[in-house]
């Protein structure tokens, strides 16, 4: 392992890097090193590298753990400026390693990183190496509340996790550390010691003077403006902190709070290095980006244009993300070249893409734009002829300027002004010409849901573009953008012999990354990967189900460029762990495809997809021994489970922070068990429903303290239902603690029992009306508690459950608001409310309801069930005369009555027959409804206004001259709007 | 920097040792690190190297000195067990770090290390790159108060100074650091503001309970059985007391304190950690040193032998041990052969050392033992022979054994008793025989004042003994010893090219060593080092006082094996500066020899004295550098002590502790100031002394505080008189406080002035009395205090100077009590009265007086002045006959008198009249004396005691029957002995 170190350090060395040392108080990670967390700020260009052994007393594990330790070895390196080959220069680092990068299957996935607590994020990946996750590596985008420019790229080593994969051992002990020693030799009894120090001995009252003595240490430091000892303390605030946390000593409240101090602080320190750096003279330069524009070429000869390709090279997009982007530049590119008139009905365009490129091709271009007419404005009319009709001085300066002849200048008009002028011809420009205008602003305007910058001025997206290609037949479109000149070259695999390569013309791009093993469409790509697949499963009588594994297989197509499926094995033994589990694991972390056996038995057996041609024993094997790893983790989380009931699990809550306002988890599972017991009142359940409702509510989330649900959380509900069933519960509790967390997702199982719904229902208004009440409402691009999840899992229960649809969204927020610890405004409830209802409608939507039908249901979107049922019945009820009458009547009245028009009048001032007829019908209609009748029920009754409204508008002066007359007669329809308006947005229907 | 810190990476890695991170909390220094601070202790091997930013907060400069940094960068390697080779391995280092060894100038100068507040120490060396200190080089002995076995050796490199070297910068922050950056741009602003933070801003409240919450938290887990988090706890509070320290905040009480309980967690730390290693079965190994001796060859034949040398091969001794050493060697061989025979008055015995060999070559050496009898003692005559007369089966047996016939059986006596038996003829050994006998022994009982073990079994030197040469004129001479093998091979200069060299006989081992470019004989050197300094003096026209540089030039002889005088010179404007400071710098740093131009004022030069042939540029410039930074640290030092008052400075006095029961030093000289008070009463100073000794005593020890002595205690006195007279005090009142801080050393300058006598004997008896009575009286190895230095100076100044002989030892001891903050029991004072009495006697045997003189004037060492005269007199008393005739007659009484005789009889009691004429010359020359007769005043009035008492004993039977006549007749001769007691120890007169 020192081995290693070495290597790393030398590599590093060799690319500029200083070598600091490790801090000298205890950090969380590199990232914390003042050589990190202060140099990222601020103009200065800064590359350093280093060791970092990393205390987590939350990791604790007295040495047994196979792979998690209290303090880990991280190598972190910063590059600031990012320097454009980042990715590249790490890969050279793993071959200085050892790592054959042609046999091993190494990959950039998706992982951004944030750290709330210091104002600091930054988008970038988690390094797999066979599936293992080696490296962290990220653009760092703020830090201390501070935007980055520079932006630097931050490298974190696992070196434990590196070494066990080199040495193929399976516990960090066995790791040779240095010629004759182990790691377990060398550092197993201060793993067990500290562990023993973390999780049982730390004194609690000694560590929260400590952390109060660090805060005001890092406060009065500051207040001299010495950044760099108040980071340190800030820092040992932190490690205080996590003591306490690590020997459960941190409630909830404490933990907001030291979290506001820490964070607070630490933008303070932040701000100060800024600042003392500034005063400095930036002793080490500036080397924020400045816009240095690329130069492009010159253009080529105009030929008779047919096909053009464009490829935008990016370092690895998140799954879904180059499908979307190839979407709009293709609808961009195509909207300007019809705009240019290129784009004919004769033109065809095709886009494909794979996590590092997007591509676009137009076939079919017109050569050139059509020539056309500009008219060139002179002076004024007036100004250009003089008494004797002369040429004035202006005028003849003008046609000079233009070179034309006085003569050929006549009268113009511009914007209804009468000017000189002239018409010209002018020649529309070539294909290559107008692409080489548009493609810049497509490029710079490339936008995805989370953008980030890089040493490229202007520009912000997903992730890096590094190359552009753009080909006109066989002529390069020559633009440029920022610091990127677009050419012919393209890139395939990092690890291939010639990783940059010519393309000779627009046709062939897809062609020759085909032959260097870049599947470029989607489709094919997921093509091989559901053949490869199920071939492997089958060489083990097993299948993979496609289908069910749908999102997975779309993540994969997007995470690879060449699909290579492996198929792996895992010890039977495990099969005994809940099969969620062990799905979840192979999905959620590894992103490998489970294979099942008949009845549908999970087998052990898995098929990984590697990115491109590799030593498929050695990528075997890798992957095996991670699962192995992490199936290990979670045994010991399962058996650690097990050793508690789960009343017990369910202490741990108090221990988990909901929010500062809303309190702990353990509040909020009260609050759910409260307002459950108010839903179940209403809706009449049997003894034992409310019975194991009752004991549900008790034991309500108890599984988010559990080990394994903190460790994966998307088995919260699984593990309770398991857990629950292990401690003896009846199956109905157990039911209902999983059903509680259903739906999951859009498509997901709804709960079936109640009980489970009414838990579930109950969760999503207590944290829709806790969160509007403490202004979290999601915003445009941010949702941390996932409001819109919830939201749409609401709608769904109240609307499919159909033993929950007596309940109203605004009564059951009104309800839930009653038990939050904080005020709740009316307002707040107000707009939770319209919130929900767009979700409605955005669901109805979904399901293809036309536009005008979700809309006029609306109104019911109170109760959910209702207006669902109602948008059903008016898709079937528009078109039916008498529909149309009845809406055509009721829309004659929607549009004479003001809104403010109040309901209400006295049929003694009537004057006409139609208006004591139409108040007759409608005493009548009123009276003939149920209190909730459906659509087609009310639509029936209703059509007996029809005749009384009609008759109403043809005899009645509504606007009467006599104001009280006519405050009758508008009163009169107005009480007509209020009868119909429960049941339809009358308005709405086209 | 980087670079370097990656080849001692690289280096020591290649050698077998792990890379270890620096401690994630803040250290001193790397050896407080747990690779080093635990795995030094118990038996298991262990070897280590790493980086250690070490943390000073006293260091702290706010970067602005050139050498001196609030963090430093150690190396820090640790070799367990000690390899035997480690100077050559570490040799190896320098070498992979760029130096040329041929070149420069690098020496193993003896620099102990002990901390006495972690219990650990050991012995070894400051290397020096010319003239530069690079590296302390210890062998662990000791550590958290346990015996280190095995023992470890421990290199530590300090970064930025051998940087600073390479480099050839002059201020720490010009070091590039990496390329393209310097330390200052690195750590500049870290520097300036942990400098800040420990000087000026840290609380120190705040810090004060971090300490007690470090020091509990480690106390706990102590109790909890964790030595790991312990240790870690412990540097934790070790860094808390620095930064209060560097804040000013520790009192003297805090301190020891302080330090009493960091030491006592220190211990426990380690202690648990040995038994926790144990417990877990020393997983790493046993390697403590086991004895395995190593095997002699044969010997050889015998030979008409003639000359034999040995030579003890060493790493560098401490100065002085090795001649020390030679002359015990060659003592106890001369007796061994003595013994043997083989040395008679035709040999002769030479030895000759260097710092790192002992030789001793006998000549003219017998070739063998002289043959001789041996009595060979069988069963009792009476077993021997049965009543037949016939051998007994007894006899039988014992003949066989022996393998003679029965009938040369006869009878021996042995201690008395008769046995059957006979006398054998032993054929002398050959004189390799007797010294393969002899010699192991030898070498196994080498012994110095300071011992260290190594892993040789059972051997305990110096320094540890490497290699060993012993030849009988061509002979090898076979022996063995731990593990080392006597042999022919010698050793040369490390940096040779062939680094061992084969001696072909005895004769010649001096020779080629001289071949190889050593002289091993001292005086040689010593010659060579006073021409060729004295030559290049002269080149500068100037000259090098040889006489005054004694003790420099014995120490240089002792520092290197082929002395290689350069000549350097240094910036004239540091003559500015105090000559003292110079000097002071010059001898006790540097060991360079002071070079002095007309009227003795020093020149800008100076000699260095390399280690054999080198670039004398090189090595030059080496020291010049050196020299030029020391003195850019004095004059910054100088000029910080100037810019406050000799009272500001003494106010520091109250930080610098004396020891924990006696308070600071600001205690202590408050004490001497009150003492000198009480003295000068006795003494009738005149008004102006009076004045000069009030002011003085004010101010008494001031510049102890004084950055210059805290940096040179050396300098003591002197910066006192500097800053005094530049702060416009009396000439009488900076001399005065020069003067007490004499005499320095024995025969150096005593006060000139009454007030300097006065306050220099307060002084010491203020030492003496205060540390006698806490029990901390000097051991046979151990004199922290400098005690008998105190007592001789002490005794030096009541005897020599005139003004002060009416003080005696008795008094100013009882005088000083009274000032002690603690009790002083009579037997303390008592104690350090004998001790002073046995100082003031080894100073007269020194002076050449004879044992019986010094012996009969000891009775007065509490007057020192007195008992010097009377022994000068005495010496010439002694001879002259009347004073024999008194000597005899007084000797008569002494032998009569029981020593518990009381004086005391009754004149009406006498019998005879010789009682009477005795009774009457004692009381006629009782009245004739002074209070304080000269001897030859005494002898010459006691004159008249002689015939009465030769009447006495002639006449008067003393030893009457009458026990009432008998006392009375004693009474009056202890009256005798009693009025001759105070006047000289009569009974030792020889």
């Amino acid at each position: 392992m020192q081995d290693a170190l070495i290597r790393l350090t030398d590599y590093w060395a060799g690319r500029g890097c200083l070598v600091a040392q490790p801090m000298n108080t205890e950090v969380g990670a590199g990232t914390l090193n003042p050589a990190t967390a202060l140099r990222v700020l601020g103009p200065e260009p800064w590359r350093v590298a280093y060791t970092e052994p990393s205390v987590r007393p939350d990791d604790s594990r007295y040495g047994d753990n196979p792979n998690r330790l209290q303090t880990h070895t991280q190598f972190q390196v910063i590059l600031k400026p990012e320097p454009g080959d980042a990715q590249e220069q790490y890969l050279g680092s793993l071959a200085a390693l050892g790592v054959d990068l042609r046999a091993h299957d190494v990959r950039f996935v998706e992982d951004d990183w944030a750290s709330p607590a210091l104002g600091a994020w930054g988008l970038g990946w988690e390094v797999w190496l066979d599936g293992l996750e080696i490296t962290q590596f990220t653009y760092f985008q703020q830090s201390g509340g501070l935007t980055l420019d520079p932006v630097s790229v931050e490298i974190t080593y696992g070196m434990e996790r590196i070494l066990m994969a080199l040495q193929g051992v399976s516990h960090f002990k066995d790791i040779a550390y240095a010629p004759g020693i182990s790691y377990g030799e060398a550092f197993g009894q201060a793993e067990y010691e500290m562990s023993r120090y973390y999780l049982d001995d730390a004194d609690i009252a000694t560590n929260r003077e400590l952390f109060e003595a660090y805060a005001a240490e890092a406060r009065r430091t500051l207040d001299a403006r010495l950044p760099v000892p108040a980071h340190s303390y800030v820092l040992k605030c932190s490690h205080a902190f996590n003591v306490l946390d690590a020997r459960g000593a941190i409630g909830a409240t404490e933990r907001a709070r030291a979290f506001a101090r820490m964070r607070g602080l630490a933008h303070e320190v932040a701000a100060l290095w800024v600042e003392r750096r500034a005063e400095l003279g930036h002793p080490l330069g500036d080397a924020a980006a400045r816009p240095a524009p690329a130069e492009p070429g010159a253009l080529p000869e105009a030929g008779p244009a047919g096909t053009f390709a464009l490829e935008i090279g990016v370092e690895e997009l998140p799954p879904h993300e180059a499908g979307r982007t190839a979407g709009h530049v293709a609808e961009r590119l195509r909207d300007g070249l019809r705009e240019a008139g290129l784009y004919t009905d004769a033109s065809s365009l095709d886009t494909c893409a794979t996590p590092r490129r997007i591509i676009v091709t137009v076939r079919g271009l017109e050569a050139r734009e059509p020539d056309g007419e500009q008219v060139v404005k002179g002076p004024r009319l007036a100004a250009a002829y003089d008494d004797a009709g002369e040429p004035t001085r202006a005028l003849r300066g003008f046609a000079r300027g233009h070179g034309i002849d006085v003569a050929d200048v006549g009268a113009v008009t511009v914007a209804g002004g009468e000017y000189a002028g002239f018409t010209r011809r002018v020649v529309g420009r070539s294909a290559a010409e107008v692409l080489a205008g548009l493609l810049p602003d497509l490029v710079a305007g490339l936008r995805s849901g989370k953008n980030m910058r890089w040493s490229a001025p202007g520009l912000s997206f997903a992730r890096p573009v590094r190359w552009l290609l753009a080909l006109l037949d066989d002529r390069e479109v020559p633009f440029a953008v920022a610091d990127l000149v677009a050419g012919r070259s393209t890139r395939v695999h990092r690890t291939s012999a010639t990783p940059r390569v010519d393309v000779p013309d627009a046709a062939s791009l897809t062609g020759v990354l085909r032959e260097h093993g870049i599947e470029p469409v989607p489709s094919r790509r997921r093509a091989r990967i559901a053949e490869d697949a199920a071939a492997l499963a089958r060489s083990r009588s097993g299948t993979v189900d496609l289908a069910a594994e749908h999102a997975l297989v779309e993540e994969i197509v997007d995470l690879v460029e060449e699909p290579v499926a492996v198929l792996g094995s895992f010890d039977a033994k495990y099969l005994e762990l809940p099969e969620e589990i062990l799905t979840t694991v192979m999905r959620k972390h590894q992103r490998y495809l489970p294979v099942r056996g008949p009845s549908d038995r999970l087998l052990p057996h898995f098929v990984a997809v590697a990115n491109g041609e590799c030593d498929r024993d050695a990528v075997r094997a890798g992957n095996e021994a991670v699962l192995r790893a992490r199936y290990e983790d979670a045994s010991f989380f399962f058996r650690q489970d097990l050793r508690s009931t789960p009343e017990q699990l369910k202490e741990g809550l108090a221990r988990l922070t909901f929010t500062e306002a809303l309190g702990s988890m353990a509040d909020r599972s009260s609050r759910i068990a409260a307002l459950a017991a108010d839903l179940a009142g209403r809706l009449g359940l049997t003894g034992a429903e409310r019975a194991a409702l009752a004991r549900a509510a008790a034991l309500a989330k108890f599984d988010l303290a559990s080990s394994m649900v903190i460790e994966l959380s998307g088995l919260a509900g699984t593990m309770a239902r398991e857990y629950a069933r292990r401690a003896g519960e009846d199956e109905a509790v157990a039911r209902a603690l999983y059903e509680m967390e259903l739906p999951r997702s859009a498509g997901d199982a709804l709960p079936g029992s109640v009980a489970g719904a009414v838990l579930a229902a109950a969760d999503r208004l207590d944290l829709l009306a806790g969160l509007f009440a403490v202004g979290s409402a999601p915003t445009g691009s941010s949702d941390p508690f996932g409001l819109r999840r919830a939201a749409l899992a609401l709608t769904a229960i109240l609307r499919d459950v159909p033993r929950l649809a007596p309940v109203t969204v605004g009564d059951g927020l009104a309800l839930a608001a009653r038990h939050q610890p904080v005020a709740v405004a009316p307002g707040a409830l107000a707009e939770a409310e319209r919130f929900i209802a767009r979700r409605l409608e955005q669901n109805l939507l979904d399901e293809g309801r036309p536009v005008s039908v979700v809309r006029a249901v609306l109104p019911l979107a109170g109760a959910p069930a209702q207006a669902a049922r109602a948008a059903a019945d008016l898709e079937g009820l528009i078109g039916s005369p008498p529909f149309e009458r009845l809406t055509t009547a009721l829309q004659r009245v929607l549009r004479i009555v003001p809104d403010a028009a109040e309901a209400g009048y006295d049929p003694d001032l009537f004057t006409e027959p139609a208006e004591h007829a139409l108040h007759e019908a409608l005493t009548r209609v009123t009276a003939e409804l149920t209190a909730r009748p459906s659509l087609p029920e009310f639509a029936d009754a209703a059509s007996a206004l029809v005749a009384p409204i009609d008759a109403y508008f043809d005899d009645v002066m509504v606007m009467a001259e006599d104001p009280g007359v006519r405050a009758n007669r508008l009163g009169l329809l107005a009480a007509v709007r209020d009868a119909v308006a429960p049941v339809l947005g009358w308005r709405e229907i086209a």
